[in-house]
């Protein structure tokens, strides 16, 4: 028996509604959960990095001098997310996109604050199983807030940069770090696709020799988590392309090459994705094929075996009828002879098969 | 026996034919009710909220200082239509796009008003049941009049917060009213397409287990429904982007943020179509190779049990002909040899299908 | 028998080729008719109309006061098609449009005259039938001048609305003239797409019961009308949109709103031919998932059947043989016995079917 | 048997290949022919024409007075191209244009000099046989070279009209004449696709009546037609556009509505390649569909005969078993009463068949 | 049995990641190798050429009077890689796009070095077997660095040009090498397609006559190999494009018609791959079409031969049964009786498949 797979639009679609509520009322649209929230954050420049966990009442000041990075797993304490909102004069639009987990990614400038809401895929390789995760990125000046539905371990290569010292990261600003965030967060989109890439390889070297459901079903899973992904990178190529033109100066504009970098990332997740496509279209139509050739061969063999021996059966019948009358059965060459007009009927039947070159 | 269901095709294109006639003739083309025409005012400012029920002739005035919500349940009383056009100079050709519901949606802006046509979808989740409904928006300064084709509950949450005080859409204009009905129609057909979304997942969970023509009906009619919303919600985005680069003063500049997330609700209706199209092309694919799997599997038992026996059958016919001279039927070893051959046959018969891996 | 269609590819691919002629030759090409070719002039302005028939010779002059519209019924007298050109100065590339019918539609301004060239559509319900006809619109200071290649009626509701007095058509000049027209052809487009509508209803009604091949070959049918529409229409959006940043002063400014709902229309009509495209796609796959699904169950059924008796049927000619000795033949238990293992057999092979789900 | 076809692929795809080599060497790719290279002049003004065929090493000189239309017919004699170049001040990079005839269709300006490169469709009706040569026009200042690979009759009614006198081509200068070769090319396409359209036609008749692997093999072969004129047209938009826009002066600016003209031809190419490709997208999909609805069709009677004997054997067969003690066979009313059991059975069956509307 | 073929997308997705790294670290993804990386430098003017091996800290100054072409075969050897860089002061950025060979194709101007990443395909006619191979080329002022993964000969044409003397490469700067070595590139993927459209001419001849699974995976194979051209060749347009609008001064004006050849070369890539891709879906199309027809007919002679004995034998066994009384059996007509009832049954049932025209 093969695993129940929940489907990835079922973590999509099957979420709360929020039709008929004011827009910038705060609402945490998603999964309900009960764990504490938990807040960091990472201070650093040049010289010096400081990390600390804080209480929900603690948030520090802005600090010109410091990059400061304030992440917050879990957004159901809705209480939380508004004192944020206060301490750093955040808009109620902005903060509702952030609750939001219904929405689709998007980038807004709203007052001198930049948001970025964008879904995090996680894939389990052992289920086989893809969840999204929203996480949303506030830029403003000098400080990043990272909002995570779960604590998550995407960005702890960028932790780890900051803390090495020397890295470039050390030397830039907050713009920076969002933009390695974003980075950490396409790359993982790679990742997640490099996995399913892996995937579609061995459903190919099975193709050819295991014509079963549980293949059709795979291409079909496979398929769904694709459309899946597709949905949740539609906006990323709008995403960047905002970045690369937004001139509101929360931008430094000697981060065009990495921009450049993070476009050329999108474009090899949505190229991936198309060619992902094709290929699996391509396998389910070559799987299609394979099953009617296959079910061509068994009925040839059918057709052979039963075409053949009907006929003699009927042959066979007719000798078994009881009627006094019957002089074939009672001349010598009676049974011989019958044995002979039934190789002789298997021959010539065997024979049209062979000059239609069904055998 | 399965419910005969009404195509929502049917109640888009069985729509009466206004061809023939003047642009700019007042004709209510549509269903035909009976029923009396309801209006219903709603006049607000920051401090006040004011809502009555009014007589056919007793249209208000403008009023600078308030905003005042005229809403119309009901097309088919031309003259009450005719009526509204004279007291707030509308041109009959904005008129005639609110009373011909065979047409698209759309916006215009004729003289100082500006209309938005728009297609209402009411999805009856009992009777998986999609109907079209068209709601006309006109706004003036300080002024909106919505016009629907039946008493609806889809503005009840835009009524429920100008009731409610101090929201943000008491501190605004009739602009930011216009914005606020639009939204909660766009949020419908999020709405409807979640109900399907919740469908296409009931199809997806029975899909791998129930191979019969209901499911192939249900891909079907969701097919089809998704058609109906995507031509209906085709012309959104145009509308959306309109009212961005409106440049003619009815549309305040400060409402920008508002319809970025009006677009980016209208960018999720038709992404999401695109991938609910996808999915059920996915599944329409995948069901056609469940049903030749099936068929593949049982003709292969068919194969099986018929080639084995056939040949058997025929053996046993041979040895039931009456013929006077057939030396077996006496040799002592006859009947247990011809067992022997049916045995050796069937050994091999079976032989062979394991080897063509068929067993 | 089912009527024999003529497909309306052939009435459109099956024109006589004009390959080979210099550019500017005055020659009709299409269907060659005999009949006389009429002409009709309707004169008005705010206050008077006038009707009258015309004789070839008799053209009248330009006449800055009215609007003259003057309607050509037959292309197939060239030498009135030239003096048509002479005296109102038509040039030679633009009366080569208007004959040559296997062109595809087009815009042209040549000159101070305005050349629209439009196929008419003909749904002949009866027949379920299509027919394309070629009409050209020609607009100068003042003058309409309509070339139909058959006497027809699409233009009557224009007609009417002239000589109904007090319509907007009287109030305004030759360019509202021609927009009436435009607007009376697409309307027919309409009315061409609500037919087919209402036939692909009846289709999708009957699809779920009837799989017969008469299904099949009206789904075709139908399929094949569409792509004649949309190649017809293909142009239409390229029409309006000329005739609407059309600077060179023969469309007044004023006829905007009206250029925007015609644009309106062709747009509904380019997107109704998409919907019904992948209705009618949708119609098919599942006609042939019906198909193999009704199959299946035909199968199943001979599976069932046949696989039950097949070896009973062995069993029992295994006791029809006539060797001399068959030990059970004389056993007092040998009938009720083969009886009991003949149920048996019967009993495993149902309980197997059952299992499988295949009963 | 039918007649084997070559692939018009085969002469696309099959052509000698010219990587490695430097561009602007001058090597002729494609055919090898050895026949002698014909050249014809043709020198004209409004008041004469001369014709004459020229030596190899008889080149005129450019005549400003005049239009001079020199063609070449083949292309394998490189030194007479290379002639050509410098007598003519032709760049080397056009000239290997001109040689490589496995190249896309192209447009380019050089020094002073225009180059469209074509490909030139043969479509011959007896063969249904496609076949593709390629064709340069070289225009400068007074001077149009065409180079063709073999003799052809194309431009033969752009001869007629030089010779004919009166026309405009004699009135106009040499980007006249380089319009009216393209005209004639394109016409040429429309020719062919008419007679595309023509065996479509056939095909379309024939479709629900013959349902055989030559109707297949016919829409295949026809497909790929379809998809050589595809990849050989696509260039057309570009190569029109860039001659419209083209402000080097050598394009005369009131060329422009005979340009226009030309654009529309190649719109409806290519919209009449889109509609082939549907409608026989469209044919494959019925074909396939009548062909699982006639299959069907035999299988069901095979279902219904062979469903309702092998019970009937069976039970004919038990009565054949030789057992001693069988009572029913010594009951007088056996024989009949087995009879009876028979038709009852027979009788259950076609109702039950009957019932499922089998029948 | 056929040969296992390596899937190209394995080489393609199967590579190591680079996730969570920091952007600019120098690492080589990629397949590990353990050669000696080679370096060769080409050194020329219009009137010398030098060529030589280096050693790897032996690198050469920039000479602003003659082209240097440093060739680098290898990328696992990074700490050359970083003595490159250093020496040519080239930014860490760019060197990490040419170490990750897990990239897309792609075109940077970093300061001021010009950077274009492509891959190259090796096709292995033999094998059937396409490879990918990463080929990055480094333009400054003077010299083009190119990086291999492997040796290859595809530069080799571009060496001998250089060799050769008095060829347009030796008259030109570094951006012509650039170009010449870029059009190298691109000539090699219309070789790979030029083999690949071979194979497939091949496939199109088999296509009617062999419906085998060897074709299909056949067809398969060739689809998945246009896909990873398709995914390799996506971004030429963009890098040609960039190239031609480049006013960094790195690229010369007059480079201009070979950038536009390049151009011609690219498009030719792309609407081949289209067609090809379209060939295919056709074939594919057909050959299921074929195997669907090959068992109709199978299917056909089944029916017939056995719908007509099975009645037969039926009747035969009706003869075979013991019934003590059976009149028939002893009637002196009764069996040459029941022989003329088979003859007639036999008749029937062929002249009934006779007008079903399934004979």
């Amino acid at each position: 028996m093969r695993k129940k797979r929940i489907s990835p639009l079922a973590s999509y679609f099957g979420s709360q509604s929020k039709t008929g509520l004011a827009p910038g009322t705060l609402l945490h649209i998603g999964k309900k959960r009960t764990e504490k929230v938990h807040l960091q954050l990472i201070e650093y420049n040049t010289k010096t990095v400081e990390e600390k966990k804080l209480a929900h009442k603690d948030l520090p000041k802005l600090n010109k001098r410091n990059v400061q990075w304030l992440n917050i797993d879990g957004l159901h304490n809705v209480e939380l997310i508004k004192t944020v909102g206060e301490t750093y004069t955040l808009s109620s639009l902005l903060l509702e996109d952030v609750l939001n987990t219904s929405g689709r990614p998007k980038i807004d400038e709203i007052d001198t604050a930049l948001i970025v809401v964008l879904k995090l895929l996680h894939y389990d390789e052992g289920q086989e199983d893809l969840s999204v995760e929203q996480v949303s990125l506030v830029l403003k000046q000098g400080l990043v807030i990272s909002f995570q539905e779960e604590p998550d371990d995407v960005f702890d290569s960028v932790r780890e940069r900051i803390r090495a010292g020397k890295t470039r990261i050390r030397t830039r600003g907050a713009d920076y770090l969002l933009y390695a965030l974003l980075d950490a967060v396409v790359d993982s989109y790679l990742d997640t696709l490099q996995h399913i890439g892996e995937r579609i390889q061995v459903l190919e070297n099975n193709l050819m020799t295991d014509v079963s459901n549980a293949t059709l079903e795979d291409i079909f899973a496979v398929k769904q988590d694709i459309l899946v992904i597709q949905q949740m990178s539609w906006p990323l190529d709008e995403i960047v392309r905002h970045l690369l033109r937004s001139d509101s100066g929360i931008i430094a504009s000697d981060l065009e090459p990495f921009l450049r970098d993070l476009e050329d990332h999108t474009r090899q997740v949505s190229e991936t994705i198309e060619t992902f496509r094709m290929v699996l279209a391509s396998m389910q139509d070559t799987y299609m094929s394979l099953v009617s050739n296959r079910m061509n061969e068994v009925m040839k063999t059918l057709t052979l075996i039963a075409t053949i021996f009907i006929p003699l059966t009927f042959i066979a019948g007719v000798y078994g009828m009881n009627f006094a009358h019957m002089p074939e059965l009672t001349h010598p060459w009676g049974y011989p002879g019958v044995w002979g007009v039934m190789v002789l009927v298997a021959g010539i039947l065997l024979a049209y098969f062979k000059r239609k070159k069904w055998l």
